[in-house]
């Protein structure tokens, strides 16, 4: 839970052994606080030739309220936001430094048909990533490779996912970069995400590549962007402790009402995690066969909006030494739990048409683990359900979309050897591990009334991990 | 080229000082040679509920002449091995043992259908892991999760990735773990992928996921396993020396006649490499512009029926630091010198129906890389290359593919400083970099007339890198 490393070279005293020994020193993330403005600073505007997605940005910048200046890249940009009644200026080269004077350097690629078009990229992130300040954000906008109508278009498009990677692996001080492909008819659509990729609510969420496509219609409910989740329900298993609890917490501050679900020996922290947060709390093992009845009938009455499978276990053991009741275990109550309880709630219609199914994989579920057959195979599994069911679900309106979280600093964690954990806390753009509350804020996200567009994908909450597949 | 840690710990003093010092031992590993048997050794089955796929494992057992054993699992399989006059025995769990008895471990997993049915996953490796001895093979077989039928069973064959990469993340001692995915149809099409996957081949090829599809007409040309690329003619890329230099020798090999290109300035070079292999030099900077129509003419008269684009360049800095030129040679010589050579090639019909294209892509394409924004942009943009193009070219028989090289001992890599060196080459599951071979027979498995059903895929050879996305 506790990373004191970190905080040691965040010391003044730390700071200067660090930088004498030449020690990493890892930023302290800046994340999300409802005391404090969540945008500000000066966002840099970057294009190549024929962006189609200036217009979407320009009513994000109006809405987020922030002050946005024009790279000669996007020339378009100036009387564009003039239009939009937005005050902007010019970055010139000339003013390149190291001040941190840009919070965020957006980049409208969609208009990019070839490779031999990319060259305005170098030169908006040649001229600007050194003045990006601290916990900056980078995101580069898109067009979906796959609907792309000519190959050299499609080729260049998916050309954007090396380059966004490797501005997260050079930028650092807690600098995050993303790629977001919009799809055609999906520019409107696109603002819940682009606040969440701009806003310290995606402090642990780099090196990723989300797709956008128009919502269904049955999604475009309006909302309140102060408490986009009021009035909605919002399911969340395993949540009387740990990430579930932290997840319960952020959905509720976004105004849903949380009915959480946790094992019935863990009745007393459920039911004080869920008093504090006005919340349900329904005491069921969710892998017992009867479960998804159980609670298709609590929630019969009122329905429910959006549902977090987060509740999961760990039995590691190399398969060599692995019993078959440790395998089926956690296979059970990762994955074939899951599957039940979405059936019973989407056959009887008590997951309403416009609602969300939030999976929890794991970087193990991408990439495998040593000691973790049963575990990297449950997760994987997290990512076939996600990416199966989403098309079932789009006539519904209903999104279904998994996190994968990486190395996050819980009481589980702070269980693994020293060496091992220091090495899975630093390897990752950020060299540190991610806190619970950025999986409930990327969770959130996906959750959001906006986010209808987003389906069938998986996000790492990892901080760029080095590891994967 | 050279790592001397493998070497030094697999000489007897260097065994027992690693021994004492608990150092790691990367294993030799056992690489194709025709001087040697491709394959030996007991080949233990597993399988699944009403497996699909064992009728295509006896013909492959059969042709490759080695010797199963059934675990209990697959109880089919002894019948049935028997309908084909294969010797067979039985696996018994009691038998397990760490004698290295088995060189290779399949799974039939084709009939899952539902999470709730892996259990003989479970108990096949369970029982059989211990029993593989060094540079054995592990691959499970299932059917692509896009092609399913019902969510549950997508979920549970795409659930069998996280189980392979962490079978290869255990398995260590040279081991190899693969997930090969066959389409309805394509089951007769699958002994060259098995074969591949068998054998010492694809020795630092290990936690990857191939999909198999039924190939189209053209492509069923007969062949002959010994010389499988007889008559055919493959143009390499940057071929006179390094990587390029080892595709044109195992294409030789396998019997094709390699025409070979690289820059003037590296004349005299590429002329000794061809003239080893009986094969044609061509000097050609192919990002000159006049090089495609150049390329064409030379091969027009007899056209071409396998293109390997393995010309690259790197030229590192930083994105702040890096010049406008650096960023666009990269993206040109590495990505868009290649679409223009094929589509000069594909639009006058000279490479051949039936053909292979095969590119390179990279880790760093994957993953992105620090001070790499314009090498990966490009290794990206090949990707991009390779799933745009696969389907335009389907009805033509033609496949296109590329190889994603992990830490690979070559004279760049060796300039690289030791420390990063050291990590790059032991942070994968094989503990040591790749061999330039490791790549070419990658390739060639590609290019083989067997390969038709493989399109559209990307193949990392990294011993299965820590590192990815």
């Amino acid at each position: 839970m506790n990373d004191s490393y970190l905080n040691f070279v965040n010391s003044p005293f730390g700071a200067r052994l660090a930088r004498s020994l030449g020690l990493p020193k890892p930023e302290v993330l800046r994340r999300y606080r409802a005391d404090q403005p969540e945008f500000g600073g000066l966002i840099a505007i970057g294009a190549a030739r024929e962006p189609r997605l200036l217009d979407a940005l320009a009513n994000l910048v109006a809405s987020i309220g922030v002050t946005s200046v024009a790279h000669q890249s996007a020339g378009l940009w100036v009387p564009l936001a003039h239009r939009h009644g937005l005050m902007t200026g010019r970055f010139e080269p000339a003013q390149a430094d190291s001040s941190g004077k840009l919070a965020a350097l957006l980049f409208d690629a969609s208009g990019i048909e070839d490779s031999s078009q990319m060259e305005p990229l170098h030169a908006f992130f040649h001229d600007t990533l050194r003045s990006l300040g601290r916990c900056g954000r980078i995101v580069v906008l898109g067009r979906p490779p796959e609907a792309c109508a000519s190959p050299r278009q499609w080729t260049a498009q998916r050309a954007l996912e090396g380059l966004t990677r490797s501005l997260g692996k050079e930028a650092r001080r807690g600098i995050t970069a993303n790629l977001v492909y919009v799809g055609e008819g999906a520019e409107s659509g696109a603002e819940a995400t682009l606040r969440f990729f701009l806003s310290p609510r995606s402090a642990y969420v780099s090196g990723q590549v989300v797709r956008l496509a128009a919502g269904a219609a049955q999604s475009l409910a309006a909302f309140d962007w102060q408490q986009p989740l009021a009035g909605r329900r919002a399911v969340v298993t395993g949540a009387a402790r740990g990430i579930g609890a932290s997840i319960a917490g952020v959905l509720a501050a976004e105004g849903a009402h949380v009915i959480g679900i946790d094992i019935p020996s863990a009745r007393d922290a459920l039911d004080a995690t869920m008093r504090q947060l006005n919340g349900t709390a329904l005491a069921f093992d969710i892998a017992a066969p009867e479960a998804p009845a159980q609670i298709a009938a609590a929630l019969d009455e009122q329905g429910v909006d959006i549902v977090v499978h987060n509740a999961g276990i760990t039995k590691d053991k190399t398969i060599a030494k692995m019993t078959d009741a440790a395998w089926q275990n956690v296979i059970d109550i990762n994955l074939s739990a899951q599957e039940r309880i979405d059936d019973a709630l989407l056959d009887a219609g008590i997951l309403r048409d416009g609602g969300r199914i939030i999976g929890v994989s794991s970087i193990s579920g991408i990439a495998g683990n040593l000691g973790q057959t049963n575990y990297a195979t449950s997760k994987a599994g997290v990512i076939g359900r996600v990416q199966s069911m989403a098309p079932h679900l789009h006539a519904r309106g209903i999104t279904i979309n998994a996190v994968a979280p990486g190395f996050i600093e819980t009481q589980m964690t702070a269980k693994i050897p020293l060496t091992l954990r220091e090495a899975g806390r630093r390897m990752n753009s950020m060299s540190q591990g991610g806190q619970p509350v950025d999986v409930a804020q990327t969770i959130a996200w996906l959750a959001h009334p906006g986010s209808a567009g987003v389906s069938g994908q998986i996000v790492r909450v990892c901080g760029q991990s080095l590891i994967g597949a």
